[in-house]
């Protein structure tokens, strides 16, 4: 299933300053010669295991078949937390069984393995560094079209990060902010055809509320709001997502993860 | 023109911590197969087109002919402003009708034309991400070896940024200050042999001004200044730079974008 | 001995702001067309000899036989300081005679050569920017296969950074912090090889001490720690850690580079 031409995908915590990213590329490029690497993220904040699954939701589907992501957001390294590897939808992934390979494992016919170090193999193991000495030797292995079962046994109860609670009653839906990105654009958990199907039955436009912010309608894209004026849409990331035209809505109004989101539907 | 091992070269105001540029690079692995990909920046302020186009003037040219670049800072997404495609001294260039394609389109020969989605193809265009889903699809067809007149027709009136207003009279030679780089040093809009052709009929070294910094002469290296001493030179760039050896002139003088910078002819 | 699908490197302090090092990789690509290009850091502190040569030294074995090291950590440019070129372990290094290419120089057999501008050969070099006109070059040539002393001549004195000033006693070792990464975790100048061999007489866990903080006792991995507890270890750098269990060592205790670190042998 594997494609030479398919790249191995890198997202960790590691950030841009130390070597830490360019040691696992050195490994990968060891272990799979010419391989195309590339950088997904190394920006995740560290340890930030549901911030690094929500940029792996948001991006995997986006690259070819075959792709091998790398993901090492592991700040239980070196405890006994199992290393995984897992298939779904003809991609591979790898990383610590901590919950940050969740969009992986819960889509629908998934496979997921422990990596057996002897099956990998690798000559030592340090404690403190698995994504040198283990997650990207498995990966340069996938990448090489290694199949997923030789490298040790079936899991069956990998950790998960817990489903999106969101409250829906008659007249409102409510979520909370889970990302802001670069522009200010605060993403929350409330996904466009949830938002949708309980938009259907209002009669006018919603009223999508944030702290003191209330915002009437949605629109399709951001320059449809008038300049410097808050507007509220289904983001590329599929989701409800607060912005501001020409600026930055976290800074503009003070919003914050965590914060709650509510919908009113129109007319109500 | 296009060669198999250029580059596609991606210039965008993404920033590092999302994943909106690891999703472009997605895009284009999946439809250019083994294509090199090249960040160029990922750092130009949101949405600032201005510091987009000049990242771009000073990177280009040194790219192989067959490079595609990838250019994305796109504040109007959504609107009604024209997709592009460009093609000039055997580079291509794909990016939103803002000016931020101006080094390109002001190339003599430059040919640019209006992306049609219909000629791409691309199954839908999220109103918000038009580098996902039009211009990284069209730059992996231009890396291919797509002609650009399959693109779309011909656009004569692109948006272009204005050309620099440099005053220029008998004594003196005025421009601004348009970028500080990572080091502190602050970067004029004066071209290099705008200056040197105003100085040749000065006798003796000039006088460069910077709000209350002096300085007298120019140097042709940073590390021919004195220690810890501000210098003025034709950069990398070719334009003329304000540098302090070993520091950072933006810091210890206290300069910003937009401020004058002022030549005197030496003996004037 | 250079392979083709093995990689060159870059390690820069051109931050990821400007253009720079994306027109490194221009010129790479333009004279070494389909290279892999892999970036190692370009987060250097501008100027920062020491720490190029620490993140250059914590890499550089883990990249394979035949990888080019492009190093442009360069506060000299346009000074007389000379270009080198050196192969050490089948790998190779290029940048600037300053010392940051000592993890290389210092190896056993390590070959240095300083790079004649002819040999190379370019066009012209900018006083400012060598790493484009210069050092980018005689990259892609040795990349490509070209013997190190056709770029030449030999170089016996090469600039080294001092070795390691430890302070060793009967019943103390001290060192310094020399590192602080993104995690937070100080890393000392005390190799862990250095350390066993002190601790081998000692009976009882040692004391690790810096500033007002006093670790009793070694761990093999962070998570060996209490939650939110202080450890010491011998990190994937191989060398003596101070880390916090879960958070920023640096913030939480208030450690900076150059601080004094003491080891005292347990039941001293």
């Amino acid at each position: 299933m594997s494609r030479p031409t398919a790249p191995i995908v890198l997202l960790t915590d590691f950030g841009a300053g130390d070597w830490y990213a360019g040691v696992l590329k050195g490994v990968l490029l060891e272990r799979a010669p010419g391989a195309t690497l590339v950088d997904l993220s190394h920006a995740v904040p560290p340890g930030d295991v549901r911030t690094g699954a929500f940029v792996l939701e948001n991006a995997w589907r986006w690259f070819p078949s075959g792709s091998v992501f790398l993901v090492v957001v592991d700040p239980g390294v070196g405890t006994k937390r199992r290393p995984l590897a897992v298939r779904a939808e003809e991609r591979f992934f790898v990383g610590p069984d901590n919950g940050v390979l969740t969009p992986a494992i819960a889509v629908a016919g998934a496979e997921v393995r422990r990596i057996d170090p002897a099956a990998v193999p690798v000559e030592s193991v340090s404690p403190t560094f698995h994504g040198r000495d283990l997650f990207a030797p498995a990966a340069a292995l996938l990448h090489g079209g290694t199949a997923l079962d030789s490298l040790g046994p079936e899991v069956t109860d990998p950790a998960r990060l817990g489903p999106e609670a969101l409250l829906v009653s008659q007249h409102r839906l409510v979520g909370h902010i889970i990302y802001v990105d670069r522009f200010g654009n605060c993403i929350s958990d409330i996904p466009g055809d949830a938002l949708l199907s309980f938009l259907a039955e209002g009669e006018a436009a919603p009223r999508v509320s944030v702290g003191s912010l209330v915002i009437e309608g949605l629109v399709l894209a951001y320059g449809e709001a008038g300049e410097a004026e808050a507007c509220a849409l289904i983001g590329s990331s599929g989701r409800l997502e607060i912005a501001l035209r020409g600026g930055d809505a976290r800074q503009r109004f003070g919003l914050a993860v965590g914060q709650t989101v509510e919908v009113q539907r129109g007319g109500s």
